[in-house]
């Protein structure tokens, strides 16, 4: 037995904070990147540069190593059914992989699977629309079935006229429209799981989730105010759909909770947002997880290490400089964890996010909240 | 203000365990390794290759960094004068590393402080050994004044035969022979605090540290049935030396206790093996704390996230393959952490070390142990 090779394709930050577990673990780690300043560029060892687009970059990186793995959904599948050609694991496979980046094809599986999901058509005409409206009424969702992120490619409809003219726009190739019930939520929550080859699986506490124009802006571990009960229901369906779709490493399921249903939202498998907190919170990170999973190496526990943990995301803002926010921030709190990826500050970009572990909900939110706001330039004190 | 470059002179397992916080702190991170293959090179971006003896080496790896630090005390401090006079930083200052590097000045000085030092005296001759024996008998112990670690160059001495033929033996260049009284101590303990250049300091629990052979095998934090006011007493000591001495980063001052008094047995200047376990187990880890310190940032706190951790260090045994422990490891306690270095294994050697935390120490300790141990291939069950 040799010491395997990890290959993860891209070089954002979720590729960064799988470096940290990869060393720990005493792997090889390598990454694909874009550029060779990118996030997990500036910190990882072993590098290649090539875009996730190119069978040759995506061929050439793969191969040494043992399994190939991402930090984003975009690679084309063809690509990686190529790499399993040459007998190089990709884990989550192809197969899988599909259903995170084509949400129609998610949603036809998972409403199959009885598993719950809003009200969805494939759109393409006004009579569509209308015919849909007929079930939800307005306002209700349009999404790109491919390509979107972070609430792009998502928008709230609110009348016909908005309907027929963002249809008649132009599609990414092999999007279709997708129509979805506008849910009347309380609260948005997201269940990770982490599973492995061998179908061992384990469950993350079950998070609420606080999205600011599309992008998650805070996570609060575990989610307040929800019962062991349906907080088990939430984690249930994320097992589920784990097992249905043969997702290897971190799946995180993102639903949405009216008080006493769940409807599943998106799909992510790879690390995500929503577990940043389990870096510092939970006794096994995403992060770690997620390597161990795609190694088939028995998981490590995703308990918690106290009562709550805050994450809160750095979002930029007029302040290039993230840096100089350190002499404020740490002396005013020196139990706070902060993370930046050392990317480019831009307006509205995630650059970084903090994280506040402790038993106080109230002061951890306080305290996360205002070390994000202070490096973002919201306010200077 | 632009983010610095921190550049650590050393590619040991300490700089290996330095990359991930620099990746959190977002700061640029350089190493100096002897070797491309070497520990902490294996998963570091930027690496220089050269000694930490050759000046040309360490001149050319400092250019571009703000701050010059160290994975170990060995570099000659004319060299890090030069690096100074070029305008670089060098934290801790070679006026202070001094102290850590010759156990005769560190005694002279501590000593002349009022700080509990054992008996001492340097030798050279049978009538040294004799006039020494006079005040401590037999037997004591033998140092190096320069150049040991890990036990190398530290010997106990039981008669005036033995002691006369080693002092007639040769000594590295600058050395001499130091003789001290053997303590017949209770538990050996050691006081880890963070420096800072503005002057801030924390100060970690105290923790009692069992040795192996002069190998550091296993850390308790904190030191179990030490009185608040002897764990105050001894962090004091710690907080005393780092003042005198003007250290800055993380500062480690192993002791001995006989129950009722400490007496200091070696400094380090530096992450150290007995902060290992505030990796998994504390706020801020060690070596995010050097960072913070050597960057002249507010320090992060030093507190436990759990009432106790144990930390026991893997040594090489008769199994090449560390990997292939995970599968039962792991499948055993998906608690532990584990973190190994990357070094090829060879008998006795550190190659990586497991933390448990929790709050039944006992636990913590048989589960530290099992794994260490089968890592090693004492046990294979």
């Amino acid at each position: 037995m040799h010491t395997p090779r990890v290959g993860m394709v891209g070089g954002g930050q979720l590729a960064r904070m799988s470096a940290a577990p990869a060393a720990a673990l005493g792997i090889n780690f390598r990454v694909l990147a874009t550029e060779p300043d990118e996030s997990a560029a500036q910190v990882v060892a072993d590098v290649a540069i090539g875009r996730h687009d190119d069978a040759d970059a995506v061929l050439g990186f793969a191969v040494g190593c043992d399994v190939v793995t991402f930090d984003h959904e975009h690679v084309p599948t063809a690509i990686l059914e190529e790499v399993l050609a040459r007998g190089i694991d990709v884990r989550p496979g192809p197969h899988a992989l599909h259903f995170a980046q084509d949400k129609v094809a998610m949603r036809e599986r998972l409403s199959a699977a009885g598993l719950p999901c809003p009200i969805w058509s494939v759109i393409a005409t006004a009579e569509d629309v209308d015919a849909f409206v007929e079930q939800t009424g307005y306002p209700f969702i349009i999404k790109t079935s491919r390509g979107g992120y972070d609430g792009k490619g998502v928008w709230v409809v609110r009348d016909r006229a908005q309907a027929v003219e963002l249809i008649a726009s132009p599609l990414a190739p092999g999007a279709v429209w997708l129509a979805e019930e506008l849910i009347n939520f309380t609260q948005e929550i997201s269940a990770q799981i982490a599973r492995s080859p061998s179908g061992q699986s384990v469950a993350y506490p079950v998070v609420r989730t606080v999205q600011k124009d599309g992008i998650c802006s805070e996570v609060i571990a575990p989610c307040p105010g929800l019962s062991d009960d349906r907080a088990m229901q939430a984690q249930a369906i994320a097992l589920q759909i784990a097992a249905e779709l043969d997702v290897v490493g971190m799946l995180a399921v993102e639903m949405f909770d009216t008080g006493t249903e769940f409807f599943i939202n998106e799909l992510a498998m790879r690390p995500h947002n929503s577990g940043h907190w389990s870096i510092d919170g939970a006794n096994t990170s995403q992060f770690e997880n997620h390597l161990r999973a795609v190694l088939d190496l028995p998981l490590g526990s995703p308990l918690m290490q106290a009562p709550y943990a805050v994450m809160v995301n750095i979002l930029g803002g007029d302040v290039g400089d993230l840096y100089s926010a350190y002499r404020h921030i740490y002396a005013r709190d020196p139990g706070l964890k902060v993370h930046l990826y050392g990317k480019e500050v831009k307006p509205g970009r995630k650059v970084g996010h903090v994280t506040a572990v402790g038993s106080d909900l109230e002061d951890l939110l306080t305290r996360a909240h205002h070390a994000a706001d202070y490096f973002s330039g919201a306010i200077d004190e």
